[in-house]
Formats: structure tokens, sequence, C-alpha cells
């Protein structure tokens, strides 16, 4: 095989393949598919008191962004912030998935959370029986398991007007 | 040139940068540096009371997720929203940006935004005089240039308690 051969051949079928014309591997389904499977444990997860176990589908140096409150740095305050859902009993809280964008070893979740209290349960004043609004979640695999790594959320519920001022003594 | 020599030669360069080991082009830097442009003209624009002028940073399809509100869709409620800090004089929003995972044409972005009103200005009743909190926003390439199409965020600052029941008469 001639050299000259050779180096067009083997160019051609470079150039036909060259990292800038390729297109980041697609990873939607495959994080779309795992990203189903840990969010559909979250019901049960949290109806039954076990919502501290939620922080094994976060990353080890996830951060959560609640609303109201700054954010939460790791696995282990992770763990903490949902084990308050534990002294809830029956309270559970749903993900439903409306988006996934996965590239090579990441994904960006967009989707819509909803909280429900049981009928029987005494609410703490000025908290609704259902609340519910949208998140994004930022996932990453790491040794061949999808992980949260950035979670935020917020609400659609509107706020109860601020207390009205005392009136003027006269 | 044979016909088996050609293949294994083409086969063997193929191999040699076949999209699966191919990683995803890293558009982190060139992402952030669009990013960085886009948000700099947040604090004149809402501060000047052209913050409706934001809404040319988003997608013509993008969607908004303030808290306590439902979703806004699309660029042009999108301007209206941000048309409303139009009639808040002087009150400024910055942006900070902490960290862009850019992979291709999109990327998504986590920072930390503040709202401050001037010392002059009279806030609606419970309002405080700065507010601050996270945000994550998904940002795409579109025409070569990065638009944001799903923002999301909530604040940092506690909620006030609910009001006091009214006391029983007795």
């Amino acid at each position: 095989m001639r050299l000259s051969a050779w180096l067009s051949t083997t160019l051609f079928a470079l150039a036909a393949c060259r990292p800038a014309a390729t297109p980041p591997p697609d990873t939607s389904a495959a994080a779309r598919a795992a990203i189903d499977a840990a969010n559909a444990n979250w019901p049960r997860l949290t109806s039954t008191a076990h919502a501290d176990s939620i922080a094994d589908f976060y990353a080890a140096d996830a951060v959560l962004m609640p609303p109201n409150m700054p954010t939460v740095h790791g696995r282990d305050s992770i763990r903490a912030f949902f084990a308050v859902l534990n002294t809830l009993p029956g309270t559970t809280l749903t993900l439903r998935t409306e988006s996934v964008w996965g590239n090579g070893p990441a994904a960006t979740e967009l989707g819509h959370w909803t909280f429900t209290w049981p009928a029987s349960a005494t609410r703490p004043p000025g908290v609704p029986p259902v609340d519910s609004g949208k998140y994004i979640v930022r996932w990453v695999q790491q040794d061949g398991q999808w992980l949260m790594a950035q979670d935020i959320w917020n609400s659609d519920l509107a706020l109860p007007p601020p207390p009205a001022p005392a009136p003027a003594r006269r």
C-alpha cells in the first residue's frame, strides 16, 4: 500500500468524524430511564417516614436549594433536611418529570412536584393541604450511577398577604 | 490499493474516533463568556426602568419559573413579567454566576441573585429592602447566540410567620 493512498484514505476517514463535527453523545434516553426509576421511589419513601433515604439519590457533594432557606451542602446535610419529613406522617412528595436534556455524563431535568398532607393530619398554621410547583435538577453519572448534583425548586402557590398593620390609636 | 488494505486502514481510523469514545465538546468557557456578557446588563436595565428588555436574553419559547407564581411561557409573556419592574424605580437586580457546565450547544448555569430597593422607595408591606437567593438557568445556543431557555429561582429569606389566629372572645 502506497503511503499517499494510506494517508488520503486515513485523513478522509478522520475528517468524516472529527470531534468538532461530532455532536455530544445524547444520553437523554438512558438518563431519563435512570431518573424515572429514582424519582418513582419518592412517594413511598416520604409517605412511610423514610424520606431521609432520598439523600441516597444525591451525589456526595450535591447542593440542595430549597425556597426560603439557604443552600444545603452535601449528602449528610441533605439527609437531615429530608429527615424532617419523617416527623410528618403520611405526607407524600411526588415528582413528575417533564423534560430531560442529556449530554454525555450529565443531564438537566425539568419537572413538577406535588406535596400532599393526609386529610387526618393537623397542619401547621398557614400550610395548605396540597402544595405544588416546579423544579430543575442537574444529574451527573458517577461510576455508572445517575445522581442528583444540583436541585432547586419553588412553589406555584401565591404567598398569603402580609399581616395588616395595626390601626393607629387615637 | 487493495480493498482489504483500504478497509482495514479506514476501519482503524474510524475506530480511533468513533462517537462513543468522543467526549462532548466542552463549551463551558465559551458559554461562560456569553453568559457573563448577558448577565452584566441586568443591574443597568433594571435600575433604569428598562427591565422589559431582559426578555431579549431569553429564547422565543423559553420558560420562566418564578417563586409563588405559575410558570411563564414564551418571550412575550416574559417581557410582560419583567416590565413590572419598570414601575419600581431604582430597584436593581444583580446576577452572580457561580458555575457553568457546557456541553455542545447547551449549558446549565448556577448562580446567586440580589434584588435591592433604593433607600428612598416606599416598599409594599412585608417586602424587605434586600432579597437574595439562588437560581439555575439552562442556556441554549441558537444561530450562534446563547439564550436562556429555562430559568428557575427562589429566595434565601425565610417567610414571615403566618398571622396569629384571633384570640377567642370570652
